[in-house]
């Protein structure tokens, strides 16, 4: 199944992005054909960790949640509209709010997997909540409400 | 006035450790002599913006201020044991919840400009508030618990 990101034409999301080469281009995949649930699975890089270099910092988990959940927001988002992920004119969501509980240490060396769940679909904002396990252990759960924005937001865009 | 930061020996986070040559190393410093509010100024780098080229990305926002408002409880973690920023036993908090409300987009063009308060002080915790301006708007608002972590966090560091 093709990630969400790389049906997604013109993104330079630092979090996201396939266009962009210095940033992280996580890939979040769908679960399941219900389009409810998405998981992406992202290995941090050596420069990405905390104080102690072999922990995950919190800013970096809090990029790959933000970036996951407003990505599968934005699959959703096409999905309503009875299209392909996209497919046609451009639907773009941003985060609105962003609540991350941070609950145990992400050793560095290990990957972290993502689980998004959509709770709630409205026309201008999809609201997800967020798993984050690192070596089997839970270390962040999270909430986010992403909100559709006017693709006015990409005029002016190099 | 220093930094916190460069204050502050063995930090390698990829947001505010001035031993990461690949992180960001915001520099935070306290607005006055009553040692509640800080400030960081943070200009983002032209890869750090979201999915059009000219707004900054959500996780960089998140990072910045995550990490303006742990170094403030580090160092306000040293002065509440009477000791100056870095001198003596390693004093260290971890991030224990953020919640951000993302505003307004910021343009990349622009320094961000972060203010932290600290609101509330306990042996193993401190509560901040922060807000972020660019070019004159406030673009996120957000609430940090911050956790005091006991130093063994930093065994098995490299």
């Amino acid at each position: 199944m093709d990630a969400i990101q790389d049906l997604i034409s013109d993104n330079h999301c630092y979090g996201c992005g396939i266009e962009n080469d210095r940033g992280l281009q996580i890939k979040s995949v769908w679960v399941d054909e219900t389009h409810t649930q998405t998981t992406c699975t992202y290995q941090p890089l050596d420069f990405h960790c905390a104080g102690p270099t072999h922990i995950v910092n919190g800013g970096v988990l809090a990029t790959v949640i933000d970036c996951h959940c407003v990505c599968t927001a934005i699959a959703k988002g096409y999905l309503e509209q009875g299209r392909a992920v996209g497919e046609g004119e451009r639907v773009w969501f941003a985060t609105g709010t962003l609540n991350v509980v941070y609950r145990a240490p992400a050793m560095l060396e290990h990957p972290l997997v993502l689980t998004a769940n959509i709770v709630e679909v409205a026309p201008k904002k999809i609201v997800l909540n967020c798993e984050v396990v690192s070596d089997g252990v839970t270390v962040c759960t999270a909430d986010v409400v992403a909100v559709k924005v006017p693709n006015a937001w990409f005029e002016g865009d190099s």
